[in-house]
């Protein structure tokens, strides 16, 4: 039987979302089921197979329509075998993750990081449109990346290429990070950076709009910080200007380095929309070699929760085009 | 007849270098001859021509015993045409060199911009040992770079990927670069800066040593504040301690976004040896992802004026392989 599918799965600590799609990146179908991250590697392989072969059912089709599964997991991934060396939300330690769901499937195997998986989602099928040269910046509870140059990820030596969120930005001094360093790009540009200058200001008796959500809510989101903002606070408006510069002086590095065409920035805190990309753009624009930074498009992530599975399979894609 | 070698050249505003190389990149023979940049674009393309001509009659070869030609020119090259954008030292403007070095020598010609074809001449046969994710950096007038990464020179969109020269290392004030920005690592860690850095102290009454060397000699040069520095000149070290920080800084950012193996670094300024190699990679180490600073030696370039042919060379042979 021809193969004429990929199966692409977004591996998480929650859930193991998995679709099929064609051989040219259109979803055909797509599910999520909760990771069963309690019961060990071999169960959530196994679940991970289950799911797929459930897709195919409901499609009415066999394995041997796939040409392969492609999966983004979260953690860095040893690039020639296929194996996971660690992956802290799944409680993963070196599991030979190709290795085994070959001996499951019978089937060709494809594995990356899901920074990776998801920035190579936007190239293939989203904000990207197919830039050969591109960086996905995904700002949520950190700053993750995906760097994609010729048309290829960049791992480098031991799989942390891309770690864009360890940049410094302030040389000395600084918040801690979860790195064991200071000054990182992450502790400044992330969600966690924006709800907890929020929350200072708003503790500081600067912000009465922060100090009222705080008080009805408990806590603050970044959207929450993003809205004061939006609606003219003054102590909002300077966390977002920080955090635009951060993010503007951050992204002028991987430009001058890497001269890409486009930098998709997706997650949670990207929903806040022009207000906080017009305001990295100018910082971008100010920090960066004038060749690249006229060269370079900084625009949203568009594929939202499905980047991932679509990366997933660019992986399979990838291979049968190299063929 | 069988083609068994390659000529590679590095054009420069001042000689054109050009070497015969076997199909493994060791040099048979080279020269160098003075660059008649005065005469025109088609002269410089003649004369380079004639010097390949003298090499092979010199090895009693033929042209036809050539694989290509490849070529380092100094300014950026479209990377799909073989075409020079600009090259401010030759006069040139938007010269297509492949194509007229084509019709000239019936031979297939690549052609790409001479920091990159030294990157790749230290990847190849230099200090990079064949490393496939590596950067290479120039310490001279200026800080020139070439970024390797999965064995392929990053050009980026609009062929200025690796412009490591123009990473932002200083975000407000700092002294004007020649990009018209400010704050650029070339301002504070090229030979350049370090004369400028070296004169100030001097003229500011911190150095004796330097004081004494600019009275005699009417302008230090890098090696003099190097000298200083290494015999305990104060003001000296302070000098050297500044640009090895900026440069561990804006190497941190390289290895954070691409995790190379390697950092070689060469030119004038690299001569002063461990005393600033200690220094850069006692900065470089503070300032990087710990798995990304392990992986990554910091070694000077070994090839000196031969990285340009070489890489040059390297250009035709990854043609022949990717055949």
């Amino acid at each position: 039987m021809a193969q004429t599918m990929i199966a692409g799965v977004d591996l998480g600590g929650t859930a193991i979302k998995a679709a099929l799609l064609t051989m040219e990146g259109d979803i055909l179908r797509k599910t999520q089921v909760p990771t069963p991250v309690t019961e060990g590697a071999d169960r959530v392989i196994g679940r991970m197979m289950e799911t797929i072969d459930q897709l195919l059912a409901e499609e009415g089709q066999q394995r041997s329509s796939l040409a392969g599964i492609g999966i983004g997991v979260p953690g860095p991934v040893d690039e020639a075998t296929g194996s996971v060396h660690e992956a802290v939300n799944l409680y993963w330690k070196s599991v030979p993750l190709k290795q085994k769901l070959e001996q499951l499937s019978g089937l060709s195997i494809s594995v990356d990081n899901d920074a990776n998986t998801a920035a190579l989602g936007e190239m293939w099928r989203g904000a990207g449109q197919g830039a050969k040269d591109m960086v996905a910046i995904t700002l949520g509870t950190g700053v993750g990346g995906g760097v994609i140059a010729n048309g290829r990820i960049i791992h480098g030596v031991r799989g942390v290429g891309g770690e864009i969120g360890h940049v410094t930005v302030v040389p000395a001094g600084g918040p801690l990070c979860n790195c064991g360093r200071t000054g990182c790009l992450e502790t400044f540009a992330s969600a966690t950076a924006i709800i907890r200058e929020g929350t200072q200001v708003a503790a500081e008796g600067k912000s009465e709009t922060l100090a009222a959500v705080l008080e009805q809510n408990g806590a603050l989101t970044a959207k929450d910080v993003f809205d004061a903002a939006k609606a003219g606070d003054a102590a909002a408006v300077k966390v977002v200007d920080d955090a635009a510069y951060y993010l503007g002086l951050g992204l002028s590095h991987l430009a001058n380095i890497l001269n890409p065409g486009k930098i998709v920035i997706g997650g949670g805190v990207a929903a806040a929309g022009d207000f906080l990309f017009e305001r990295v753009r100018e910082e971008f624009r100010r920090y960066t070699f004038s060749h690249a930074a006229e060269s370079c498009e900084i625009v949203p992530a568009i594929l939202g929760n499905d980047a991932g599975v679509i990366g997933a399979a660019w992986l399979v894609h990838e291979q049968q085009i190299g063929k």
